[in-house]
């Protein structure tokens, strides 16, 4: 109940601090016989470590995954799944100033009002890396969804203003610019606007896209587990997002029940629908369509500038959060949202197993 | 698992379908020694009840509480607090057209998916009408976070295009129109938009913003359960949510670390925030700030114009779903939106207690 | 977090006082497509119901089930199944004496101390009343586990020190005598033990036996959730259960290595064991052989011969707890032990459904 | 839903198998403030550690503790605790004999057919080695009690039928030999008895009591969450234990109602018990006395014997299970049933905070 858990059956429980010894997972309710080996860890880690472009913290850190439990000759065992990474690069630098400033936009404040006081070397819990445990748990829910013909995929929509247009998106861009977005051409703008803020000491943000595709209708549970309901909380757990939307979204505030309704439509007996302003789920579950989510991040909250703030006292006083800080978190964040959904889903497929008792039926016979 | 829970220490279990004997709510873990009567219960039903006014289905529902349990000469005892609500206008139409037609923007496609098949009539678990266990969970939290100092209050920001200006909130009027709309002259407006569309067989969405003052700093568990992670999780979790967002949400994703950063100050030795971009949270944790969030609602899928679907047998075929519907689901949600947020922040305003060694001491000295 | 549910899939929530008006359950994870109906229920009920025989309390009570959600058409939905149970002998006598004295071997002490007060009109939320929940929710489970081919039965083993020799089961005659003993000699000689107490003011214990045939090998989770951890939660949690053990269970701390271990053999490929010490369980998971538990009932504290204790200003007092009282809890708990083990059974199940990736294709593809 | 996490608020996580790179636990929900070092955790382990004396196995580990995070100057910082111990003495023997063949006694064969295959090196996740994390968490709860004046204390009541006179038990004794005995003189008894039975390559077990002083009367909640329940799913999942009872346990089956109840009786405005056959609890919550428990173990299954059994293939087969083994475990198991204790304890203190209004009003006034 301290929060560092998140699903019902595929469960990950995240721990580590950015400056302690390490950070790490623990997956429980993993199926036995999943193919699992430490580079299917590593390949997603890679995706959010730092120093991989200039739009990126130069924070020097390898993020070597090792996997200490529950895998056996190559496959999963059905036994909890730990993950460690250590961590190399916790320069023994002098943390006096942050240690006794709260530094705006970030948890300082309340972190220290809930527990008395806080670990003030970085961020701390607070800090980025804690999503490593989430990427690393990401990881082994896309195996599992893999295996079962479904795909998660996630991308830069936007950094700050800088936006695709809607019918521009060229999904095979996406790993050829740094941004992560899928249009190399709005990726070099937006690398030319993040430059500018790094010229100011300012930092921006963006808006992060993500998409599952080959999900069978069904996934979600009514009411307060709905599929849309804990990818919401899934995606908005992530440190420094503001807002969350599927489908149409806000967007869908602005429109009438007759643009908005997706109408239905057989071919060959399967059911589809004409239109996704839905995004793919009704009623709170999948409906078979494209599941698409957009995530809002802020900008980076630390910046060099000069601000006002308060001291641990209580007292009136300037900050200049010095050190290496990425000017925008969006391109590292994108793996962080694509693990999210990933986990949401895997987690979500196994608590559909028992909806019908003929699927139990299934199993036991 | 089933979905029908929410909430940790503070937890209530929904139940009930639209065309079955009634609707309920248990309420576990709320504190002994709260004043509770069916009176507190009934006033936030009445908020959500049908045939209120023009714009709201015309439905004949008393939507009368019982208090079945944990409550005893006037308070509760610890004990589980059981509220049933019978249905009352359970007409005994036809049901045979949509019994074999999957309405578009409803859930009927995917329950029948998950489940094998579907209680036809009206949307069954999937109805609105599902939100009475939630507004009754609502209004017994609203009390225990008032004994506290607490208030949540949501309205009416915008229905469709018609919106309100964002200096002129005029929180006393909140109750003066049936939009529920801090601002008499734009739910004027809003009214004419809905006739509108009316007449047009349609219907329109909208937004819903909701506040809460008075929170301590810290509430929230870092990482999964971040506060608004769970407001997330609650809010999109309602029937018709496409969005969430917190404070700026998505228009930070537009915004500079420098503008979007709340500077800290002291005032008397409190710690105050000159801005409110981050809407009252950081790092997941209260921030001592008004906290303030918006959910978008899309168009009631209800309208009787034609449409096109298909039947169960997964053949094309045409609706016009006809019978008593809002034509905007907005004003209603209004109390749904504000118990959803009252029952998080009660949750975790209990699960915050044990977060230092010197509170436990205050509660076993 | 209130402590009134129980299993993670297969989920029942309790509510209900002995005096207040009605006693319920809300069972959150069933499987869609079981046929259900209110008599099979109520069969379960009857056999809990007081006034059966001279060794139960006399208060008159019908415990009509009524089905208020989660069926439709004669079969389970998939959607919270809510049962409830009117309270109608709620004699309006004089609860005084009670109100203001803790009865010896009750709750009232410590449920004073936690909650500040309690409702003192019989036992409240800890009378024996509370299992009516449970009982209703095991009979679901069971019709679940029946369609698995699983039966789970429990009798009587002992009351008092009238036991049954360990060769002379017999199963047949369970329903023949008011005792529930698979024994009418036994139960014979007991009814004439209890009848000695009953003269005296006094009251018995006794120990309950539980089985269950037809389970697959593997249900259970290694380490926390073991079957007999689970198992051992959900028959201690019956108010007056005072022990738990699994197959040989306290003997077995005196048996060897090479007389507890139950040896393999194999028959027509099956997996079979030559002896049962075990109980069918090893390693926290069912073994394939017969699941066998037994539990020790205390004595009813409830007499009226005169007690020494304290009342709430806690001052020294006499009390004498006059009123209907059953001389022994025994027969009417023998349903309450086979509910829970069933609710345990099925909930194991459902969560075993994910232990395998190939359980998972066989679902989904 | 692994089943490898304990506890609501204060939750234990453990993950590891006997011969895999090592053991751990996370622990979340731990408060802030309590002041933590390895050497805290490394005095609990010893405890366990083999090798101590020759009634234990020679497997040689030195099981040091490495404290990974939430713990910054001394103190936990309230969010999760990991803890590691590496493996070391992870021989690389031939483990042919036992990969293809289901020990009698031990959990292969269920845990083969609940995953497909199994871990064969040594017992794998349902080796004792998994207690290892269990006995870390002990530890962080047992300061946690501690700091609240709340002592838990463990012990062996029994090995096979050598017993302590229930008038002799002498507390001092207990660590004064290595059976963890609170009298010498049957500790010495014992261990010969231990050591007739190694001679015939045979195995014993034992009983486990456990008690606990200074806890305030109330702690446990009503229905399913009971002090006694939790207790008893707690030390139930334990790897050999069989049974489990409170108080009088399986003798109150014996009693009556007059001797079994404990009069109250007030000194100096306290209330207190003449007798203590409940041993600490009514209605599953503390009352006030001393707690007491016991768990009955079975021999250890690993004997050197020739045993019949089947192999993987399902075929007759012989089995000696060779290798470094335990006689009896009860001894190293005295201090896992006294963590599983304290952990039970400190979450339900942890629960228990939110009982009353009036306590929430201490913690945020």
């Amino acid at each position: 109940m301290g929060g560092s858990s998140f699903g019902s059956i595929f469960r990950i429980t995240t721990w580590g601090e950015s400056h302690g010894p390490g950070i790490g997972v623990v997956i429980d309710g993993c199926p036995a016989g999943l193919p699992l080996s430490e580079n299917d860890i590593q390949d997603f880690l890679d995706r959010r470590k730092p120093g991989q472009s200039k739009y990126t913290t130069k924070r020097n850190e390898s993020d070597s995954a090792e996997i200490l439990s529950g895998v056996f000759e190559g496959k999963t065992t059905g036994t909890p799944i730990s993950i460690i990474v250590r961590n190399q690069d916790q320069r023994s630098r002098d943390y006096g100033n942050i240690a006794s400033l709260f530094r705006p936009g970030h948890a300082d404040y309340p972190f220290t009002e809930k527990y008395g006081f806080r670990d003030y070397r970085g961020g701390g819990r607070s800090s980025g890396r804690e999503t490593i445990g989430r990427v690393a748990g990401g990881a082994v829910a896309s195996l599992l969804l893999k295996e079962l013909g479904i795909r998660v995929q996630a991308y830069t929509k936007s950094i700050g203003p800088c936006t695709i247009p809607e019918k521009d998106y060229r999904m095979s861009e996406i790993t050829e610019n740094p941004l992560y977005m899928p249009n190399n051409a709005a990726a070099s703008e937006a690398g030319e606007y993040i430059s500018t803020l790094m010229a100011e000491c300012n930092s921006c943000g963006g808006i992060i896209e993500c998409t599952a595709e080959g999900l069978p209708a069904g996934l979600g549970e009514p009411v307060f587990d709905k599929l849309d309901a804990l990818l919401a909380q899934a995606v908005m757990s992530i440190g420094a997002v503001k807002g969350v939307e599927i489908g149409d979204g806000f967007a869908a505030s602005l429109s009438t029940g007759s643009q908005n309704n997706d109408p239905f439509f057989s071919e060959n007996g399967i059911v589809l629908k004409k239109t996704n302003h839905s995004g793919g789920t009704l009623g709170g579950m999948s409906d078979g369509s494209r599941l698409i989510l957009r995530a809002a991040i802020k900008p980076t909250p630390s910046i060099s500038r000069p601000q006002d703030t308060v001291d641990i006292k209580h007292e009136n006083a300037g900050i200049e959060v010095l050190g290496r800080h990425d000017p925008v978190i969006v391109p590292r964040a994108v793996v962080v949202v694509e693990s999210m959904t990933a986990l949401t889903l895997a987690d979500l497929l196994l608590r559909n197993m028992s909806a019908r008792l003929e699927n139990i039926k299934k199993v036991y016979s």
